[in-house]
């Protein structure tokens, strides 16, 4: 089933419901998509203080009020605890589950962070003749661990997570100009070319998501990735946090092109 | 004496010692400039809420660490509290004084803000051949409180705050375009034309700084200004809150090229 031109409330709906529980790449051509962060207010400063030190993987679209399970910009509509097809739960940073619904954990000092997706610019990409390789072949998009730092705020440290996408040589100008032109959905690439330059040992074996092919004449490039705050929780290892399963994102009402500053 | 080609580092070297104490446009072309809030810690989660859902009067360039007169990125050797060439002292909302330094009134619980400025964009302006209407006056620019609502956030809330530069109707699209290519220091303009349309009743009586001449076949542009959170601090009265005085700015070592986000 091709959810490429599907309305993101109907796709919000089926993942609702329990029928779509899988990757989002590719679903609702033009429209945001979005990475995901819940924390007890108590840790909400440091952690909106990270994102702001650190904009490139940690692009802020919305941020919840205190104990809300709804949004105000994303969607009209949306029930955080239900609308990603898939969550994680991390204690002192430890994976201890995933779920397609945390309603049964929801607490009331929990505050949401809503954080830009590079799925959001693949239609861009594909509209621009660039092709986009785990669209292809069905996968999640390969997610690598880096040696790249991010600026530290109160407890949260550690470093940036990327994605990956193999890009035909003579198109990775035009993959960057695309890109670099929407900065809320991580913009430009971090890198392009050598995986070990920023501390990836084996391209085949990604740390989230699947691995896809590269074909001779391609060059791997590589964006901020909004699982970066996952490795950092993993780092810092605070009591109680909830977030999306890598590739499994919220897709919002919003178009791209209306997440201009 | 004209400082538009002075180092930052000099022109805060002669702030810091009381030799300039007056407003900075004009001053350090090429280089980013910067508001400042000075908030107890227990405000500080909800005024960096409200600058992440406000980003375009208040598009956050650093926040200190608690405590610290640092900074980190803007410039190495800064002194928060006493390198801007004035400072305000709000208390419950009222404005009880102006100081070129406040050194005296540091406090272990205070996080220091520092929020992009327009004047930042003003080398580019004159560099396209667009006119600065107070730079060739000498003068303050002239800001407004406007009717144009902010997004609230937790005790924050009021009205959006704008600087306006009168411009040849010509030239209107080449200062959007310019303007809106640095979304860090404000980007594009949030109105064209008619002040009435945003709530200004009298264009010659500025609410900040200082009147300027508007010529026959020019048009008053209005930008989002960091003067904003000196509007809501008034509204929201917080027990204690440190800015700098409208249009006596920070002056960083960052140059506007490389705020790109």
């Amino acid at each position: 089933m091709d959810y490429s031109s599907a309305a993101p409330s109907e796709v919000r709906r089926l993942i609702r419901e329990g029928i779509l529980t899988g990757q989002t790449s590719g679903m609702c051509a033009g429209y945001a998509q979005a990475n995901l962060v819940i924390l007890p207010r108590e840790l909400a400063y440091d952690f909106l203080l990270f994102t702001q030190r650190n904009p490139r993987p940690c692009p802020v679209l919305e941020v919840s009020d205190v104990g809300s399970r709804s949004l105000r910009f994303l969607a009209k509509d949306a029930d955080i605890a239900r609308d990603f097809p898939r969550y994680r739960i991390y204690e002192k940073g430890i994976l201890t589950g995933e779920y397609t619904d945390v309603s049964d954990f929801w607490r009331k000092d929990l505050v949401s962070f809503l954080i830009g997706c590079s799925f959001s610019f693949e239609s861009e990409l594909l509209e621009a003749g660039i092709p986009v390789r785990q669209i292809e072949e069905q996968k999640n998009v390969p997610m690598y661990n880096t040696s790249i730092p991010c600026e530290p705020a109160g407890i949260f440290h550690g470093n940036m997570v990327v994605s990956m996408r193999p890009i035909p040589y003579e198109l990775v100008t035009k993959a960057v100009q695309v890109t670099a032109a929407m900065p809320r959905v991580h913009g430009a690439p971090v890198h392009i070319g050598s995986p070990e330059a920023i501390g990836i040992t084996d391209i085949s074996h990604p740390d989230y998501g699947d691995s896809v092919t590269i074909r001779p004449g391609e060059v791997p490039v590589f964006w901020p990735c909004g699982v970066t705050p996952q490795n950092v929780i993993m780092n810092t290892k605070p009591e109680f946090v909830i977030t999306h399963a890598p590739g499994h994102m919220f897709i919002s009402d919003v178009k791209n092109v209306n997440l201009k500053y």
